[in-house]
């Protein structure tokens, strides 16, 4: 059996999205800035995608940037604040996605002071401290709306409210939350919000950025006047027209989330020594991510891939990397404990069979693992559980 | 009849290239840069791509850098490159696409020196200038290999030869001649070379930074540690698939000058008062640029759209500019003259009939338009024959 359960790493494109995308590859594959019929048929098509895109978020279409994709559209949000409004400090925090993390080191080499605000041991982050912080020479605050470890849902409600009272500009990364979590972007008074198209079933390669109109933003890639002027380069028609399909199917959200707790409350009773990590009401329909004791999250990835279970350690974008989650470490949770955790990412596509033959293995794999652990019985690695109940 | 003549605007995608791509929209969808066999199938996929293009110019597959397309990629060398290397000075040309001229204006405004070389009246850059303008201060020199506007194939090679001799690196914009102009970037010595899949039958959305090994370059997309940490994102894998079957297919170079030769011909043999713009002999195999005395481009382009032809009067990217081409500007041509011009860019897909089609109405669009036109026979806007002749 071949189980996928790494959709916040990326999702199968939608059959509906790929039939919408085809004809603009070898049919309408005109240039959209060209002023010919062939131009204005795909400037029509990129058109009503925007249009179809903004309407989820309740965004007026010319608010629609599009751009390659989230990270594209968490630099153009950051950067091109920066480079655009007076004042030299910008408040984030401490579990956002590297997109974020790596532009505020980029900018901090450039002089600007970046606050990185903590989260509590479930993830969120501390409001108290963000008003506290929030100086006359901020400029931006960027928290974003879910996280993609995680899944703990951030009140961006309360931070949009904060930033508003301060006269601070508001971005969130909703690459995860979006079509997840209902955004209203004129309710929540958001400034500046990235999506992400393969993570809803699109196309890889297309994103957008949200940009409240009158919001002082500088364009990041330079070249024709392209997307209003924030953004050059020829318009990716296929892929926006297939982005906006995306985005309009139905999420399936209670079906997912049947799925979550199904698959939570499954491994909580079959394997001991375990933890959830993020919250357990404020998360993500489709976000599992448990600590296992003794054992490294590494390995039991790769014994259930041999299963054929696709699931992740945390996210893909830094998979590389050796360091323990950042996210993690932020929640409180020690580095070994870190090391020893997983994430199962779900999708509409995911059936209850799949569910059964995950827990299954997933416990043969555990305890296989636990038997051979060299951590097993250590008393410095104990999960702190007091601090974890959320 | 429906003919496109505008292909360096932007291709029909080739059959080839979309069934490659295919697969990886909702089969072996994963991320590449995820650990288990989804993630790795698909990071093969990435690697044979990135290897396929990096063979058709000789380069090796890790100098191969995945970017959105030629734009993101001009952004990346000339930004990348200034933000890595000391001094404070960069050649460029004045006939430079906007992706260029746009990020240099951007670094000028940072206090960098930007010098900008004339061109002779075929569009052919100075290369005495070019070796006259080289100071101590100068890091990066960026002429592009072909021309958008008008096919003037520079000589890229000469270029390349006065930046070694002065050690300083030397980058093109390879979108147009990609394919059409054989490229060996080892044997021309070339450090850094943009070149874009939907210019060539492939899809948009995607193209590529070639940087030489040891290359200092300063990635300009933050985020995850993606193109050996040069460009941050997920990585779009069916795109790169197709990227890299368009770059292998055969460009037929000889069908579409063939083609070039017999549109240039009839053009000049059935229209007067006309002038070819750009090189005969050192010119891309795919475009045919004239200027038609006393009458405006985007009424020539208006009309044969009605008829079903689509071509343009210059770059797709500067479209919406009311501003004549300073591509053709800086060749000498005036503002006038300049607005008459039109660009029929041909591919392997274009035939004789349609050619036969073109030219016919083409005939009798300049004629109608003639007959009414405000200019006729104001000599202010006299072509300067001899001046053109290249």
């Amino acid at each position: 059996m071949k189980v996928y359960m790494d959709n916040s790493a990326t999702t199968q494109m939608d059959k509906a999205v790929l039939k919408a995308m085809l004809p603009y590859f070898n049919k309408q594959y005109g240039n959209a800035s060209s002023l010919h019929q062939m131009g204005r048929e795909a400037r029509k098509a990129l058109e009503k995608a925007r249009s179809d895109i903004a309407k989820t978020i309740n965004a007026d279409p010319e608010e629609i940037i599009f751009t390659s994709g989230g990270t594209e559209s968490d630099n153009l949000a950051l950067k091109g604040v920066a480079a655009a409004n007076q004042g030299k400090h910008i408040i984030t925090s401490k579990i956002e996605h590297p997109a974020i993390m790596s532009s505020c080191n980029t900018l901090s080499k450039q002089g600007y002071k970046i606050t990185y605000l903590n989260v509590d041991s479930c993830g969120i982050v501390d409001l108290k401290q963000l008003e506290k912080e929030i100086t006359k020479d901020t400029i931006l605050v960027s928290i974003m709306a879910a996280n993609n470890e995680m899944g703990a849902i951030q009140p961006i409600e309360d931070i949009s409210e904060i930033c508003k009272k301060h006269e601070v500009l508001f971005h969130t990364d909703a690459v995860q939350a979006f079509t997840k979590v209902p955004i209203d972007v004129k309710e929540l008074n958001i400034d500046l919000m990235s999506i992400s198209s393969h993570k809803i079933h699109g196309p890889k390669g297309i994103g957008a950025l949200f940009v409240k109109k009158g919001t002082k933003i500088k364009r990041q890639m330079d070249g024709g006047g392209h997307e209003f002027k924030l953004r050059a380069g020829t318009e990716n028609v296929a892929s926006a027209v297939g982005f906006a399909v995306a985005a309009n199917l139905d999420p399936k959200v209670k079906q997912i989330k049947e799925l979550q707790e199904e698959l939570i409350k499954r491994i909580e009773y079959d394997i001991k020594d375990i933890k959830l990590n993020g919250p357990r009401k404020q998360r993500l329909c489709n976000n599992v991510n448990f600590s296992f004791k003794f054992i490294e999250g590494e390995a039991l990835l790769m014994l259930l891939d041999q299963k054929g279970i696709c699931i992740s350690t945390g996210s893909a974008c830094a998979s590389k990397s050796l360091e323990p989650s950042h996210v993690l470490i932020s929640m409180g949770i020690d580095p070994v404990t870190s090391h020893g955790s997983i994430r199962f990412s779900l999708s509409k596509f995911n059936t209850r069979r799949e569910l059964d033959y995950v827990v299954r293995n997933l416990k043969e794999v555990v305890e296989k693992l636990r038997r051979m652990s060299p951590f097993k019985g250590d008393k410095d690695i104990k999960i702190k559980e007091k601090e974890w109940e959320c």
